[in-house]
């Protein structure tokens, strides 16, 4: 299992709501690919979204994210961390 | 008191070391504008380190980062989070 900081982009106006139903979805389905999503963090005005897990590897974060609707623009590995 | 996301680029190779000592660079005199810096995490091979931390505004965030010695390059309000 490996870290990864996912970021999604053009989420302008994103409310409390939508961020906790986008990571339930996540959550609902991660078992299936072996992910843990751990934290999410979002920025209405620039659309921005950020979020952490554990997985196996990159491809497995964007198919959970994927079948929950919501893609990710980018996928970092983040294997450090303080 | 607001929470923050910032990302710093052109960090490729970036250590275990490098970013503890970062970070620490940071915790030494973030008390004096306020900052709270919660957690970092480095991907080296793209060279991007993300950075949460609570504080007043943005601008209380980069002139700690740029005393410590690496300006962030985003800087991005996260008033959501789960």
């Amino acid at each position: 299992m490996s870290k990864f900081m996912d970021v999604h982009h053009g989420m302008t106006g994103i409310s409390d709501d939508q961020l906790r139903q986008a990571h339930a979805a996540d959550l609902a389905i991660q078992n299936e690919e072996g992910v843990v999503f751990e934290r999410a963090w979002a920025d209405p005005e620039s659309g921005t979204v950020y979020c952490l897990s554990e997985a196996p590897d990159a491809a497995a974060v964007q198919r959970i994210h994927e079948r929950a609707g919501h893609r990710a623009d980018e996928i970092h590995p983040v294997p450090l961390s303080v």
